[in-house]
């Protein structure tokens, strides 16, 4: 029998805290000696009439601390002893603190039988596996094959990066004094942006609510963010105008094509306004267009990149969304003299790209097969969003708003108040479906009803399913939230 | 006919920032059209009696101000126009300074005809491609290719993270508190741990010489590095243990084996030793142990990591140097703390590593085929040490010095006073041999006479034929030196 922990809810200690401490005590103690079994999350949340994501959060940091292993949630061991800890290295302050945010392991490994509307991927049931079984063999059949497996340039695999600069002259996206790099993702391209422009206490601004990638980083390297609020046609203006004055950025990140996690997209004039304001301001324009392929109605809006006339903005692209998001490849476009710093930080950060994945998406995207499964992916997107769309018509309680994009993997909710999307989250996954809140996304602006809808990882029905049984707790929630609300005192006038 | 530049070789500014001040200044006033032709690096050279890495510094630069394109040494034009860059950002002011280095393009693009002793990786002649092909086939004919196409987790491909955690545990090489990441080859695990644990302003000590990607990393974070002597029997101790008590570095990054670009191994004792310091300093031990499995000679020593009994050291390790260098995956095993964070700071990096590789590489250790290609690879390399040792020592003057290693990709030769590595290094280019002078390499010790031989990725006769040509240069500036030196008028008695 587990003994019984004593919590006090009233304390101003955090109640994750609570239990880790006690914990900890008793390791310390020997009152849980190693090897030990401790109760599944589940089921001491139970006992203790708490959440389970505070006993999670308490096992973590028993984990963290090398005291108990094993299977998070399903059984885990005392494995350290507290009273060695001292003689080795305190790893509590010689490290940088944590970052709060969702890893990708949460949002990825929910078990198989949920909906996760976590993710903003495409679903692997679309993976056209013959067309990258052909691109793979024809690359490792191929003459070119060992210089690929041979140690590569931080620049990119030659005849790729080659191949995505004709691309990107052939549709205006870059200048006479551009070049090109590729990265592991946009995720680096970002990243190594961030250590050659941003220096810590420097000022970004970037988007609110804006997707964690883009969050943390900057706060991870020092610096600070500032949110612009962002509306149905993507970034206020007025309110960039404000914050170029009062704040002064160094850079703007800017996702100017069905956003995350709004799917706003930005009209042609803002962009053209956008350009004229940032130039005026000397801001770096940073436009992460990893969606921009993915539009299923209404006609495409050139590029900020396309717009600039090839000057100052650095473009960012990938084929992880449109094609295969393991393949970690993606590409920057900006000029020479940015590009030639991102090659020297690339180069330190991990000397260069996988070159097996580079050669094998050339081969898919020069042989025409991208394409062609883009036009599936087109298809396949524009029924998943209306699905999308009309479900949350239908399901979400009356007072919910939600974005209407026309392209890309998300949809913002904001629920109507008092209800809040992270501590419904719970509810939800008890009932099989999950997804993001707000917390996660916003910056400057707190926004307890929001939530993301990553739908494009999901089959229609699926889609149709998870946000009829979200509607259905958010619903009841709000009418229990009224009908408690209605017994209230009313409040004094003053 | 191109203009005479007026070059003033007793200025106090070096000679490529005239050349390139004064070409910059033709291109503002016009002197230098927009499309005009420069001259090669090569011919101006010759024109103006300068070095031809001046030359190309000096393009390098007006390259990344966007003012000039081509092929930089074989035809260069202007494509910029010097009055409208001020309309644009400022890059110089918003860029973090460039690093002094090699780039990896210098190391690895030699012209093929030249022998390049200058990149420390495998030859791809030895590559073994059936297995390859093999591995790669099962892999994308299986049944786990659809999970490997989809975002992955940051800590690593979960068949993958499970093989190498066993692996690692049978070797004794992890402990019950350690966990296992994933990283983008060794250079990936260095850049993460180098962002969770070193603060700009912190103090960080590595090996002296020690290869660029250790020693422009810190730079690069805004950490001091000091380094620390390593002789034949690696670092000294003493000199690390004096270390230790001035400068309190944080960490040491330390390779115990076949040093790059010593070549120098640890023995045993020396390892406890430095465990044993370490652990009394409280300095964070990163072991990166790229070479340990590429042993030609003697018997395999323990990674201080198995010394530790799995306590806080932190091992780095990778299958570039065995099997191909441009499949990036590595990994990095560490006390459960340092690889949580080490798994935050990844998913900011990159998200992930590239999956299909970690599964390929999965496919070709597990079925054995890693191994068999090793013991190849053993015999292979025991062939081109004995060759390159032999070589240095019928070839190199007399008075120089070089390390005798058991194993690894790398020989450091220097040479005896006054030769200059560096200053040499253009005559074995226009002789057609290459290597990386100690200027790269050397931290707190300029090292003019030393350079690096990686011969690992060369044949016998290459290695043979390279250092028979270096030993032909070296010697005959040494009997010019030589008897320069003897005419020169004797010193006072002072």
């Amino acid at each position: 029998m587990f003994p019984v922990l004593d919590i006090d809810s009233q304390s101003e200690a955090p109640l994750y805290r609570q239990v880790f401490q006690q914990l900890r005590d008793w390791i310390a103690s020997g009152k849980l000696p190693k090897g030990s079994r401790l109760p599944a999350t589940r089921e001491l949340a139970g006992l203790l009439g708490l959440n389970r994501t505070t006993i999670s959060a308490a096992y973590e940091l028993l984990e963290s601390e090398g005291l108990i292993a094993g299977q998070v949630g399903r059984g885990s061991f005392v494995i350290g002893d507290v009273d060695r800890q001292p003689q080795g290295l305190d790893w509590r302050t010689l490290l940088a603190p944590s970052l709060p945010g969702p890893t990708l392991a949460q949002s990825t490994t929910a078990a198989s039988e949920t909906i996760s509307f976590a993710a903003s991927r495409p679903s692997e049931l679309l993976f056209p596996m013959e067309a990258f079984r052909t691109s793979c063999e024809e690359v490792i059949r191929g003459g070119e094959i060992s210089s690929i497996l041979q140690l590569g340039s931080p620049g990119g695999y030659a005849p790729l990066r080659q191949y995505l600069i004709a691309e990107a002259l052939r549709h205006g996206a870059m200048g006479p004094g551009d070049d090109l790099i590729v990265t592991s993702g946009c995720q680096q391209a970002l990243d190594l942006l961030q250590r050659i422009i941003v220096k810590a206490g420097d000022t970004v601004a970037i988007e609110d609510p804006v997707y964690p990638g883009v969050k943390n980083l900057f706060s991870f390297a020092g610096a600070r963010s500032v949110g612009v609020r962002i509306g149905p046609d993507g970034i206020d203006l007025d309110d960039l105008q404000r914050i170029f004055e009062k704040d002064r950025p160094k850079a703007l990140v800017i996702t100017p094509n069905f956003q995350n996690p709004t799917g706003a997209t930005m009209p042609l004039q803002s962009r053209q306004n956008l350009l004229r304001m940032a130039r005026a301001a000397g801001v770096v324009l940073i436009e992460n267009d990893t969606y921009g392929d993915l539009r299923y109605e209404g006609s495409p809006i050139p590029s900020l990149k396309q717009l600039d006339g090839g000057a100052d903005t650095i473009l960012l692209r990938s084929y992880s969304k449109v094609a295969f998001p393991g393949l970690r490849v993606g590409w920057a476009i900006g000029p020479r003299a940015v590009i030639a710093r991102m090659v020297e930080a690339k180069q330190l950060s991990d000397l260069h790209s996988d070159q097996l994945s580079q050669a094998v998406l050339l081969r898919f995207a020069e042989s025409g097969r991208l394409e062609s499964h883009r036009q599936k992916t087109l298809k396949a997107g524009a029924e998943k969003l209306k699905t999308a769309l009309s479900a949350c018509e239908r399901w979400l309680p009356a007072g919910s708003a939600f974005t209407r994009p026309q392209g890309g993997m998300n949809i913002w909710v904001r629920l109507p108040e008092p209800l809040d999307a992270g501590e419904l989250l719970t509810r939800a996954q008890r009932e099989g479906v999950t997804y993001l809140p707000g917390r996660y996304f916003t910056v400057s602006r707190p926004d307890p009803g929001g939530l993301r809808l990553s739908f494009a990882g999901l089959t229609r029905e699926k889609i149709q399913t998870g946000i009829s049984i979200l509607g259905g707790i958010f619903s009841t929630e709000l009418e229990r939230t009224d009908s408690a609300r209605s017994m209230e005192p009313a409040p004094a006038m003053v």
